[in-house]
């Protein structure tokens, strides 16, 4: 297997952590049984360097070998594809589990972001409450029916749809019963745990530097 | 090859006709050569059975021999590694084109859906606004360099950003002509045409049975 690099920044400020992308790339790696390595850009200081690797200024990225990629997403994809743990090998439950990652990303996550934006810049009336209210009861309904999103078991779906409804102001948002027990579930995984201490690390120690 | 089927709405009003996202569906099998059908679901009245196939009441979703999958992107995704001519097969081209069209949805369809569904709301001051400028601009830049997002060459990933980008009002917004002539330019393409005729022509056709 060739080497898995994580990138992210060096530093952020206290808020994000534990919520930064390269979340999604670590817990995935944890789950899958994968060594990586993490390599950082700065936070403060996006430069030409980082925005050639990424033209929005983000992180996460991946390197494998030869391949780079960015968008938390299509690095998901990516691991997903190497490992059964991350997502089933049968063509059907291997749709189901793209599926569903998308849908995390392009049905939950384009509401949830620009909802929970518009909360934190104190917009008197959030225009995207109806939007993102009627998405939560929809999913709600569905995580109402199941444990897993795909094949009666933990995918790569359930780690990024759990991490984009981990998010206080979106988990606190209404009354969801299966919803939180869902997010519950697949949080309380030990992947997620070692990631996150691993990221909690990670910046902390970046503040040590720093002083 | 098994059968294609694209699953759409049976009848929608004039003003989303040629933006409805079968078209992306469409699209993509004109540019692989796929044969496919089209096969309805009532537009106002969106049952169990359509929930059933997919929670958040949308379209398209696809069939593939026993391959059922929605979310457009995991649509295309499927399609796109059937045929080369979406997705190159080295494994470096993969991954970025995976990246681009994953961009396409997390990165700008993320904040244009959102700042557009504001626009037309009426909302006085758009509080997306600053972002989706900022994400413009780095695309601007990342297009005034290339012709083609990946490998010098019409990808997946070019469908899916130009379908992105052409939306009217996203499309009218700021001046920014690498972004223009690249839209021009992807949906330029006879499979582009092809597809919009018929979409068109599959509304008129129900136009004509309501009467």
């Amino acid at each position: 297997m060739t080497k898995l690099t994580i990138w992210t920044y060096e530093w952020v400020p206290q808020p994000p952590r534990g919520f930064v992308r390269d979340m999604r790339l670590r817990w995935a790696c944890e789950e899958a049984g994968f060594t990586y390595s993490v390599r950082t850009v700065p936070f403060e200081d996006r430069g030409p360097e980082h925005l050639a690797r990424q033209p929005f200024g983000q992180i996460p990225f991946l390197t494998d070998g030869d391949v780079q990629i960015f968008e938390s997403g299509a690095c998901l994809l990516h691991l997903a594809r190497k490992s059964e743990k991350l997502m089933p090998r049968d063509p059907v439950a291997e749709a189901e589990t793209t599926q569903w990652l998308l849908a995390a990303l392009n049905s939950v996550e384009m509401v949830a972001v620009p909802w929970w934006f518009l909360e934190v810049s104190g917009a008197k009336e959030n225009k995207l409450e109806p939007w993102m209210g009627k998405r939560l009861d929809q999913l709600e309904k569905v995580l109402s029916e199941r444990e897993w999103l795909v094949a009666n078991r933990f995918t790569a779906a359930d780690l990024l749809m759990a991490d984009v409804l981990r998010v206080p102001k979106v988990r606190a948002f209404g009354q969801r019963p299966a919803t939180e027990a869902y997010v519950t579930r697949v949080t309380s995984r030990p992947a997620f745990e070692k990631a996150r201490a691993d990221q909690l690390a990670h910046f902390a120690a970046a503040d040590a530097t720093r002083q």
